[in-house]
């Protein structure tokens, strides 16, 4: 065990994680099977296989194999930008003044520009596997999309995105990034499909939305020959490839004797935290050590501390399979925030589960004071972080402040997604004091959960 | 020496270099004197010290002292982005087939996206410990502006810049960032200077120049009490702080027995490349090693490979002294070009210096060609680079492809400066086929060194 902490701890390569962990293994109460929405049976791999390759189906199922070897090529592409950076916050800790010791695991370093590439290249990886030609996908803020080009240029793949109008138009950046890694970006709705012409039909001069952008690129996966569609977020699969983050937090922890006590993840669809609490929340399951989790959420979508346990359509189209979890209602529609990560009506079925079950807490929080803590943190600490990663931030200040109050010493680590590169117009507004809050009232929650289906 | 060299060499903490090296010391021929451009005479350090803090004016005069160390506060900030990477370009090797070993500096991780913080915090420092209270400068394509932006908020100093109308208008991003970092961004030119003033009412719809910035911030430190002003490149201080970057990369090599042939940088005003190149080059001027050292510039502003050595304005206002180096004129204008960041008439006085004595090489590239490179690299090795620095990615192939033809096993070193994520306007271009190529003609360039000064 190394005693002298660094600012930066960089693992070196050879102990990058070489497997995957499956929480659902340690769960007592599996989640909930997705559900054939025609039907109301759950999905059969069959089906399943007919949206997502095969592997990849196996892994979203599989409620019991606890660790999963990452194939060699893939821990030869994590090499490229991994391991990701813990960052002991030593300049945070000082300008707060706060005896709490913070740590940040950084997963902005990459020109994805954010976790989404843990699961992007191993979905990509599967599909070349299998043989296919190429994959669809759609995307809001960018990332995702982006990390998937990169993913499929690196093994030959076409890669097609849908990507919601307004960011096509409002972040010509993120396109353009996709089109450099050399995917095909489509603003969504389009004339491309059919679902894509239904919409524009009946509201031309609509912006898009990622519900919309979902059944337009499983449409075109499926009139593909040889095409799957992929997604970022919320799948099983997603949160598996993603614990390479806890992983990776663990193992520095480990090296450098660090005994976290609260460990804070920013959650939309559930992909980051997921991944980076699972490996801790996995420790709690087996009784082996107790942490203080929490998941993050904006106050404009608020799924776990207002949202409904139940089974709900994971898109707005309404085609995708139902999931039991927490949710808004899939016709729930979030104003506009800085977060479009986080503006996901649901949450990953897993998260659901073992929130259900008490084994972490949620918070939400309002979107000016998140950019509050999103200056504070750059410019003490340097990195710019995202508004969606900053929901962690603020909630980890909140924490070091309250030991400040009570003099304890406790270790605190946040998962910090991504970078602000692109959110550039969104720190634009905070800075001149042109951003506001919004929070749903009980009465527009009463009205979306009036919508969710009936199951059973 | 360690022997199994990983993709990613991240040095330790403790082996971040603690003196900067000032390669002046080793210099037979040392570079001539700034003069007064009134007077004709070598500028006295107490002239200088009007314009510049007084210890980056012992710095910028001193031929002598080979060694400065670090003070300490730079150094703890040093470590919140250093050491930076020196990465094994494996996946670029594979793609061209070449038996070269490449490997490259990365200096873009960190929020001003470039090596420029590496001096910027050294200049704030010192502005700091002189008891000012702020600091102007002036910046083109944002890199330095943001770098000291960071710096001095860390400082807890003002920070006022003059940013290029141009890019003020064009890259909204890179002011938001400085202003998230507590900067006064002002677009240049001005009606807070007199010689903004008498621009704008002259050309009323100028888009600004990094001339007439230049001469904005200068007047503006001037004018205020307890305030100085600062430069990103060009000056001798800057390059002093700027070799933290070859000094890392050497102990870099040496840790894992890494003996590089050949070094490549790009080249504007030359603050990266002399950064980068000046300690391996010290060991040329000492006799102890020899290296074969490529600068890199583009085709429109090709101050090395087309320009005169000669004494010329540094800047285009001639407010600014006179410096002997390698030039295209003051008056030269180059054509607009997506990598603002070596638009620069002229060439640092001790490159131009050690240019002329042969110590190293250089080449001019045309930007088509420069982004070909950029997007080759970005799809194979992840990083999305600058197109600054994707200068030296071009020859660093053609390089390697060199190799590949002779069956050498050279082993080639270059530095990217930063990344591109700020450049997705130029990429667009470039992947839309609307890039142009200009190359100015030797009636053009002969008409610009008519109007040198005369001296002596």
């Amino acid at each position: 065990m190394d005693t002298k902490i660094p600012y930066k701890i960089y693992l070196a390569e050879d102990e990058i994680p070489t497997q995957w962990y499956n929480v659902r293994a340690d769960m007592k109460n599996k989640p909930e099977p997705l559900l054939n929405p025609a039907t109301g049976e759950p999905m059969k791999a069959e089906e399943l296989e007919q949206i997502f390759c095969k592997e990849l189906v196996k892994q979203e199922m599989d409620d019991d194999q606890r660790w999963y070897d990452i194939p060699e090529e893939i821990l030869k592409f994590y090499k490229m930008y991994r391991p990701s950076p813990l960052v002991h916050a030593t300049f945070l800790e000082e300008a707060l003044g706060t005896p709490a010791h913070i740590y940040y695991k950084y997963e902005g370093n990459n020109t994805s520009g954010s976790h989404k590439l843990n699961s992007a290249i191993a979905q990509a990886y599967y599909a070349k596997e299998q043989g296919l030609k190429g994959v669809c996908t759609e995307t809001g803020a960018g990332q995702w999309g982006t990390a998937l080009s990169m993913a499929c240029q690196y093994f030959g793949l076409d890669c097609q995105v849908y990507m919601v109008k307004c960011s096509y138009v409002q972040k010509p950046f993120r396109r353009e990034v996709m089109r450099t890694y050399g995917a095909k970006v489509t603003p969504s709705p389009s004339m491309t499909t059919e679902v894509g012409r239904r919409i524009l039909a009946e509201f031309p001069d609509t912006n898009g939305s990622l519900g919309c952008a979902i059944s337009e690129a499983v449409e075109a996966s499926r009139s593909q020959e040889g095409y799957r569609y992929e997604l970022g977020s919320v799948l099983n699969q997603v949160l598996l490839h993603q614990t390479i983050i806890g992983l990776e937090t663990q193992t520095a922890c480990k090296k450098y004797g660090i005994k976290p006590d609260i460990l804070i993840g920013c959650a939309g669809g559930g992909s980051n935290l997921g991944g980076f609490a699972a490996p801790f929340i996995g420790e709690m399951l087996r009784g082996e050590a107790d942490y203080k989790v929490i998941a993050v959420e904006p106050a404009s979508c608020p799924s776990l501390t207002r949202g409904k346990f139940a089974y709900d359509y994971c898109d707005t189209g309404k085609i995708c399979p139902l999931a039991k979890m927490y949710t808004l209602g899939s016709q729930y529609i979030p104003s506009a925030s800085h977060a479009g990560g986080l503006r996901y009506h649901g949450m990953t079925p897993v998260l659901s589960q073992l929130y259900h079950d008490g084994l972490f807490e949620a918070r939400s929080v309002k979107q000016t004071d998140v950019f509050a803590a999103a200056v504070q943190f750059a410019r003490v600490e340097g990195t710019l972080p995202a508004p969606e990663s900053s929901h962690a931030i603020r909630v980890a200040i909140d924490e070091a402040l309250k030991c400040k109050e009570t003099g304890e010493e406790k270790t605190i680590i946040f998962n910090l997604t991504g970078n602000g590169y692109f959110d550039l117009y969104s720190y634009e507004r905070f800075n001149t004091g042109n951003m506001s809050d919004y929070i749903p009232t009980d009465e527009e929650l009463e009205k979306s959960f009036a919508l969710l289906p009936e199951v059973k």
